[in-house]
């Protein structure tokens, strides 16, 4: 097979490594992308955009979505005096939406290598070795030379030491995504973020869920006054059964039903499902890789060793996304595509850490970026907090929905914006403004000047601005 | 009765009012706040929020929740699978819950007058004469005494010559907001902002909705792209028979039904219907002042003359609000509310007129801040456009609701930010991250380099900053 010579090889078509190779085409590099056929199409194709577009973000928003106004029909609608009988839910249906939506984006992301004339290279990217001044690569069987190398290999579900994913009975993402039928007993090891989303998609259905988590804290990465929201609402109102601290002692197959065996403060326990989703965490994938063989070095959790500029320790050869250090989130790993491609090109490529948010789409939504509250008071840094609750909010009293809040908190001295936490309706929204804050390395009196648009959600995080100085005007 | 004496007496008790009376009491000024019984509550008492909160921005926000969850099940459910027989809606208890949040908001703010110590006053706030140093004033048949006086009387709907609103069959906004049935046909004179919302609400309902409008362009102060946008959703896919251009010949009652006969370019004609909706814009509120006995100057369109600090020409006298200049926007008001008792306790005000968001409540929402194209072309400047549409965006295709985009207006030479404006699902609560933009006088670049989460709707502003310089990643 002839050799294939480009300027840049990208390793990974998911969200960091098309963003990187769709940004170095636009600068006038040629560029490939290395795919391995992960997430066929029906015809056997090979689809773009990794686990975000396959069976992560789309997909479980897509199903979040549909659920939701299952779940709104269900029992928001009467007080809007919305009335109807035999509200049902066909799982099929759903499904095939969200097919739909994630099959028009990776074929969207097809569309756009071929705008840009990125080259689609079938197959895993590897190293051969150092040639010449650039890298000799080999992508499934075919010789491949390029003067830089991005890795954007992602990540995977982490699997639990003895217990077998089939993805019918016992699942990962991609096996919760798909069910056929709303299972009547549904559990879930780990309450991170995809456990909640997806346990939240199937209680909203009609399953009954439970939550299995190891760690004693409940989302230990937020803010903890919206943790303990999250966990009043949750539980509380939504009926989700959240176990905190438990050691899992085994996993056993009964059937078509799944026993979890676990303990507690109080004693040895077991449950049984119908089906059990895995989610706890995820790793990085660099197997095939050809790592070791070149040297590349990976961290004590096998992630690509990177600089502030993604940058290997080896000449010429970048890592970006799920790979490398930092939070496994989509925008992260497309904002260091954007960031390497331009290294590339010579251009300052640069990515702010500090103002990367995060999401977990719940409902209500989850949304911060910067410190939280406990993370400024172990750093010793002074500060004021401002909080305002949705149900002094108008759009939110409209809407019929005010459970949460937004809490900034400013630096006392400075008044610079240090974080802001959201957990309401529309936080995924709501937070852009507050990225935007950070970004601009905004004071809370910055947000407090700034006219909001009445009636609004925005207009809680506004108040909340003004709450940092003890001004607010609607609470 | 006793005298009362006051440093700030607020005329007024909407947004703009109620802000400028907390805003002065918060900075230790002794302040009272004159409102007459327009909206008086179950019991008579005063209520507080003007037109916005009792028959304005809030229970219009109410309804069009309500009718749009009514629409969605009608018509959107199908595709997500959710089905159900009988769908139904019982008005009464729509407008029982709208009736409730206006009351909860309303007592809300004579809370906030409670906790701040603002004197609620009972009665039209009228000048007596300057004396002393102060103003001299009648509250009702109650002399009050203040050094600074602040109008905030708001505005009315403007009426038709010789047509009589009852609020029964011919209505202004009032009487559209509190229809106890769904009307068969409905009439409404006006296609602008509330017309448009108003209209929305009966037609998700059931009605058949006819707007009947003088001027022959659409949304004139929408950019025109976004206009036409909407034309078409309102026209095309949600059947609002819209008629642009008309003359209205004349309103005749006819038993329980009322016809408006008009003329377009081709002939006269007339239609009949149910109930009749009069929004052909308000004007300010300034009966009844005693305005001209003391000199208050008022312009050519009835309006309190003031300068950008809404200082008037008489001596600590100032006006904020739909009263004087700008558009009649309950946040710009506020902000002038907040500018005016700061420039009373002798602090820096300041209102930024260039960022006042505005916003149109229809599904799609519309919401703009900065200049229109037409402006910059008006204006001779020179500028690059970047527009994204949602069906380029993952979090838009996952809710299902794809209609509409973000465009990007910026400065060809700086980049600075002009204009952005949004056409689509939660553009209200968008917008909020481009007026901070324009606020810090970012570059569209700026927005460019900010990260945004992935997905959502905001991540469509981001590619449409991209756009701005032919780098979009997504489209």
């Amino acid at each position: 097979m002839s050799e294939a010579v480009f300027d840049v090889l990208v390793i990974g078509g998911g969200p960091a490594g098309y963003v990187a190779a769709i940004r170095a085409a636009q600068l006038g590099l040629s560029t490939a992308c290395a795919e391995v056929s992960a997430y066929a199409d029906p015809k056997g194709d090979v689809r773009l955009g990794g686990t975000c577009l396959n069976v992560g973000c789309i997909p479980s928003k897509a199903l979040l979505q549909s659920s939701e106004y299952f779940d709104m029909a269900s029992h928001a609608f009467v007080m809007h005096g919305i009335t109807a009988d035999g509200l049902r839910v066909d799982v099929k249906t759903m499904l095939r939406r969200k097919d739909n939506i994630v099959t028009q984006l990776t074929q969207g992301i097809k569309s756009l290598f071929r705008k840009y004339k990125v080259t689609l290279l079938p197959g895993l990217g590897r190293f051969v070795a150092r040639e010449d001044g650039g890298w000799h690569m080999l992508v499934g069987d075919q010789d491949v030379r390029a003067r830089h190398v991005v890795i954007a290999t992602g990540s995977s579900p982490r699997g639990l030491p003895g217990v077998e994913i089939d993805n019918v009975t016992i699942c990962d993402n991609t096996g919760a995504l798909a069910f056929d039928t709303v299972p009547k007993r549904l559990g879930v090891i780990g309450a991170g973020v995809i456990g909640l989303e997806l346990g939240s998609v199937w209680k909203r259905l009609g399953a009954q869920v439970t939550l299995l988590e190891v760690v004693p804290e409940f989302l230990p990465s937020c803010d903890q006054a919206v943790a303990k929201e999250a966990w009043k609402t949750f539980t509380q109102k939504q009926g989700l059964d959240i176990r905190l601290g438990l050691r899992i002692d085994g996993v056993s197959r009964d059937g078509d039903a799944v026993t979890v065996a676990f303990e507690d403060d109080e004693a040895k326990k077991s449950m049984t499902f119908d089906r059990l989703v895995v989610s706890v965490g995820r790793i990085p994938n660099t197997g095939g890789l050809g790592a070791s063989s070149v040297g590349l070095e990976l961290d004590a959790q096998g992630r690509v060793v990177v600089d502030d500029r993604c940058h290997t320790n080896l000449q010429d050869v970048w890592a970006v996304g799920d790979v490398v250090r930092g939070p496994m989130l989509a925008h992260k790993g497309m904002e260091e595509g954007v960031m390497v491609a331009e290294c590339i090109a010579g251009q300052a490529g640069h990515v702010n850490y500090h103002t990367i948010p995060f999401v977990i789409y719940t409902h209500p939504e989850i949304a911060w970026v910067g410190k939280t509250e406990a993370q400024l008071k172990e750093a010793g840094l002074s500060y004021r907090t401002g909080q305002i609750p949705f149900l002094a909010n108008g759009r939110a009293l409209g809407q019929g929905d005010t459970t949460g809040f937004v809490k900034v908190l400013a630096a006392a001295d400075s008044d610079a914006i240090l974080g802001v936490h959201v957990i309401g309706t529309n936080a995924s929204e709501l937070i852009g403004e507050a990225v935007l804050a950070m970004e601009f390395g905004a004071s809370a009196e910055d947000l407090a000047r700034t006219c909001h648009a009445h009636p609004t959600l925005s207009e809680a995080l506004h108040e909340a601005a003004l709450a940092v100085d003890k001004r607010s005007l609607h609470f």
